[in-house]
């Protein structure tokens, strides 16, 4: 690639918005911004779906000045604005070797458009649609750049050392957890609080819950997560043990915990059903609980659910994560003009005791649809607790804390056109 | 009385915790070190139950510095430390015509520690607590000045014109919904997500739901409370009507909404249970509306929770609010100090534009146990929203954010011990 322009980009946001999804997504502009390469960038409305229906929006236009150069101001709004600005979606694309009709309309509209790079932030899902659109260029006569931008609150994305929008999650699991310890210390009767954290397949957010134990004192006694099989008894036997020392105990799950039979343990109370990507739906693992722990010892017990804010509390994000995730997005732009077609941006963690990360660009081929579980030396002996060495992997991704601009009390977002 | 000292102070917290009521503790603390009439300041551990068994803490050794003067510092802290950081209890006492004894051991207590100033920090059933003591007495040769410090988040306390920690549950409720509103604006398939909000009896946090409707737009479609009897077909045809518009419907009810008939909306999912005040314990209004609405739309229906955290989240306090629970609590010792034994400490707003608070001790005489509603004013003629006076009234209350102290990317609090 050379320095002359080359066409425009678009850009979309796709899967569970995050914390963090809007400053991947400030990161892809600001490159945009300042590729010679690159004319205009556009935003795709509700992912790819959207851009089907040919929903676009001017993003040179709205985030440029009066001369044309990029609004630090209106950037800065965007990186603290949770949840995709441009709307997001879930939709699974067929197989580029024998849906080529899907994937020609795809590429006129790119050639209506003159756009010449395009940038997907997204989840596992997303690198899926990234793979096999680049797969499909290979045997295109167009000439396009297709990248993979890595966002997901769960951290299970394989090829990077973590996830942009993680860190903000996890920032946000800990400050709750604490906060909820200490409210639940409060009353002698004895009572059992189950907070229910977010994680169908990988532990990284219940993990996170444990984060304040090592650097308050104030965290959960007990941490279960997907990666170890869940059993009552020894459940049971862990809040029997507790009890001895204190009346209040607060236990933090992973929604996806399942028994040593594969069955999860929250399936009972909910229908059942599977998204379109074939996953279950999950919930209801702390009222299972709630309920299992009620009837066996007969205490107060309550379930507390984190729920959406463990992905949308912009008030409560990590400045570490929000910088790296605008490093992602522009890192992508710097691999789209190199001309990386079919690769995703993945943070390395540099070796030794102070912490640094460096952004690479790594082929999508056999990534993609890969689960990153939390490895089984993260977890203790008894699976009820996370090691020294996972809050030493986590620790880093949530130091800092952004400054927010406020209006009348209340933090104030962008909002896209 | 003079200036002369009189005696020791004791502090307690009582009743449900709130993010503020540190503050306020911290407030009777400043006031406790800064007259001259008060020696030793203790606090009771889980409130008069703790009092009763003589868990005391030496709050002027835990506070004071080498000298003996306030540690600011540590005052500090501790304002921004969520939950009662005494403890709490649940306690109703007995009538202090009939049941004498129990107050003689309490005043033989009083006597032995030499506490001549009596502060509760609690709601409507600690003001109950403050009631009878001071009652008791006036009937006693023993001469001590009990004063009630009021908090609860609830706002529902008689005689003043907002509580001590309602504005931070407001500023954290408005703040949470802003981003569920974003988060669930995402996708473009019809779903309505309903938010179940704290508050038995009066609606003043669900209100507080609606506040970024006003400030930044990005509010809920609806908000009901239960000062107005819920219909469901009403409710059914509220959605439908938004439907029309756009897909995302956000929604914020009271966990204590009921049918025209007195019947709770969440009361079929619960065991009804009483608290010892005879409160029915509620729940599950969120999840029996999300099963209705399910029902008759068949779409997707999601909800929310908002649980312990509106009453514990620190991290997203409000500074007007911190700034006046602690002057609520410094004024209760000026009032003790004044002789003004059965009293509570109110807050009166003045007239005109600017917002202003003065402080002034009540006779607590008529305003226990009495419940302060959401004025139907304040709500508009439909039932599902709130009006720009409400709006206006709340406002002013979840103003400013304080400067946390984080250690490794988490809020410190104070542990007293």
């Amino acid at each position: 690639m050379n320095n002359k322009l080359f066409g425009n980009a678009v850009v979309g946001q796709s899967g569970g918005p995050t914390t963090a999804i809007n400053a991947t997504l400030a990161g892809v502009i600001k490159g945009a911004f300042e590729a010679d390469t690159i004319g205009k960038i556009y935003g795709m409305r509700n992912g790819i779906e959207g851009f089907l229906e040919e929903r676009l929006s001017d993003l040179s236009e709205q985030f440029g000045d009066a001369s044309g150069n990029l609004d630090n101001e209106k950037l800065d709004m965007l990186v603290n604005t949770p949840a995709a600005a441009l709307g997001s979606c879930r939709k699974k694309l067929p197989d580029p070797h024998t849906d080529t009709a899907f994937f020609e309309n795809l590429i006129d509209l790119c050639r209506k458009y003159n756009i010449r790079y395009f940038f997907y932030i997204g989840g596992n899902d997303s690198m899926d649609t990234v793979a096999k659109i680049s797969e499909y260029l290979k045997t295109s006569d167009y000439e396009m750049y297709a990248i993979g931008v890595p966002k997901t609150i769960d951290n299970d994305l394989a090829a990077t050392d973590h996830t942009p929008g993680f860190g903000s999650a996890a920032k946000f699991i800990a400050t709750t957890m604490q906060e909820i310890v200490r409210d639940c210390a409060v009353y002698t009767v004895p009572a059992v609080t189950i907070v229910e954290i977010m994680g169908r397949d990988a532990g990284w957010l219940t993990a996170s819950a444990a984060l304040a134990n090592s650097i308050t004192g104030y965290g959960p006694d007990y941490v279960y997560l997907p990666e170890v099989p869940f059993s009552l008894e020894n459940f049971f036997a862990d809040i029997r043990a507790a009890m001895e020392k204190k009346p209040n105990i607060v236990i933090a799950v992973s929604e996806g915990i399942r028994f040593a039979d594969g069955r999860y343990v929250g399936e009972g109370t909910q229908s059942g059903t599977e998204d379109v990507f074939g996953h279950k739906y999950l919930g209801g693992t702390g009222s299972a609980l709630e309920q299992a722990v009620k009837a066996e010892f007969g205490c107060k017990v309550r379930a507390v659910e984190l729920n959406l804010p463990q992905r949308c509390a912009a008030h409560c994000a990590s400045l570490t994560d929000l910088e790296e995730s605008l490093k992602t997005g522009y890192a992508a732009v710097g691999a789209a003009v190199a001309g990386k077609n079919g690769s995703m941006i993945s943070m390395e963690r540099a070796a030794g005791k102070e912490y640094a990360v460096k952004f690479t660009a790594k082929s999508l081929s056999g990534i993609a649809n890969k689960v990153r579980s939390v490895p089984l030396d993260y977890i203790n002996e008894s699976g009820n607790n996370v090691t020294e060495a996972c809050i030493d992997y986590i620790l880093p991704l949530i130091q800092g804390e952004p400054a927010l601009q406020y209006k009348n009390g209340l933090p104030v977002h962008f909002v896209i056109r």
